[in-house]
């Protein structure tokens, strides 16, 4: 063994051992980056959750589709025009449980994640939003693609999936068999200026249906791919 | 300071880094496992949270003992015979609060998580499960071992306490004394089919009962052992 | 390009990796920290929470400044003298979503968190503490700063703020607009002896007003400073 093989080997070593440091890096700004995306939602922070989004993201929100930077402006605060929390709104999104994978060239991540929501209007607020109940909980599953750009994560594909709604007065047991959110949208823009590019002809089953919003992931053990 | 002496040192540092990032990549692999897990028990994939335990698992769930692959399969699934989401039945396990500490040699590691839980049953359900309450939330704590098999992280030990069970309708004020769900085994296998290989003679404290679920890991600060 | 100048390089490349690596080891010490703290919040350890801060440390808690060790120590058990958990009493605290930053020096470090809670008195409870609701939610927001001591984490500035709290009776919609619980602190230690050092004569509103929780990070894409 000579000196300059033995410097070649801890070369290479080294630049191994920084890739998958960096790929742990990546992991934490891209768990941040969705948990930085609930702290938004809790407060409506429209216009900062906006800028969370690559220039060609594509979103997922009930039942429609929104393309691009335009698409998420629509979906976020332009059918409310909202920017800040409001007395008497609250929509405190936990988002936990996180399942990230960064790809080899560390370029793009996906990731899982779901949320547990309180959503509501306090009895005080002098003109209640006609489209939010009056206290709500809402489950539900995010398998979002994230693109790094300049070194920067943003989210690529925006994927959300309510499973279950319930009003606080009548749990899950007894909810109505029709999701208590449905985007109120039936015409895609431009003629509809705050509609998406596209309306999803065959939504996800919401409860009382179930079904399994597909993993990004094989099996961790196996390794066999998952439903 | 000679070349030759150089180089060992860099080797030697190298080394230690490479075992250093391999136990957070360690970290974030059991943490997965725990939270795929939880997404898993969500649907009811029961075959595919078998797959998860190493052959030689030790599960305690309900005041019985498990033994082996043999013993999770009859404890997850043996009793129901479902695989995969069933509309109507709702099982949400919001899996958080990671605390994951890897063993010198790698090969094995502890995790302490715990659980909150919406379950229940919708009114349009058909079939009803008979020991399956209306709904009802659930608070536990997990005290789990991991063994790493060929490279693979695989539950070692499973051990949930339920801390609290409550029916929606009452809250957890006004609970019942006695635990909502309690391992209706009586009987061990084989004499029971599912039951499992022992029970517990003495099971932990239930909700209003109080306990200490003990922790694997000493006072961050004072570094003394915890109850 | 010579041997030493590959072997300096080297040298300077690999104590980067560590450094950078020792954040990412910082950063689970850190949200460890604040889990821990949790676990021991739901069973009521508080002699071990008071063991989490520095010597140092200022608390922020329902509009009380609480200093130092011995005002963590006022805070925490002084008003109850409670050490562990009681049978019939319920302080249920998940802390999810964690954020946390290290400073450059690795000496410092800052996190967001939240928690999720479920807090209340069992009906069969001989003799409930007058302070404590029946049964009640709470979430709230940490903005907390930690130090490394002698290469051990703690708190050094506990900033928490509740954003909303609700009888499980009525749920958020229905609240009272005077918070549930408030500090019963109007004087100041050592007049009063478990007082807190300062009271704040502006503190933050509570739901069904809304306010954000200032962050400690800038925007993750745009890097502007957020409200």
């Amino acid at each position: 063994m000579t000196i300059e093989s033995d410097l070649a080997d801890l070369k290479r070593e080294l630049a191994e051992t920084r890739h998958e440091l960096g790929v742990l890096q990546d992991v934490k700004a891209v768990r941040e980056l969705q948990f930085k995306y609930g702290y938004f939602m809790d407060k409506c922070m429209f216009p900062a959750i906006v800028d969370l989004f690559s220039e060609d993201a594509v979103l997922y929100f009930l039942g429609g589709i929104y393309r691009g930077k335009a698409g998420a402006r629509r979906l976020y605060g332009g059918a409310t025009g909202l920017n800040g929390p409001v007395d008497g709104l609250l929509f405190e999104h936990l988002i936990v449980q996180d399942i990230v994978d960064i790809s080899p060239d560390r370029t793009h991540a996906w990731g899982r994640f779901r949320t547990f929501m309180q959503g509501g209007v306090h009895e005080t607020h002098p003109n209640p939003p006609p489209n939010i109940p009056s206290q709500f909980w809402e489950g539900g599953v995010y398998e979002n693609e994230y693109v790094k750009e300049d070194g920067v994560w943003k989210f690529a594909v925006f994927n959300y999936r309510v499973v279950w709604q319930a009003d606080y007065e009548t749990g899950w047991a007894h909810s109505k068999t029709e999701p208590l959110m449905v985007s109120t949208q039936t015409r895609t823009f431009p003629e509809n200026p705050r509609g998406p590019d596209e309306i999803v002809s065959a939504p996800a089953p919401r409860w009382p249906r179930q079904g399994v919003h597909p993993f990004h992931y094989p099996h961790p053990v196996t390794g066999e791919p998952l439903g």
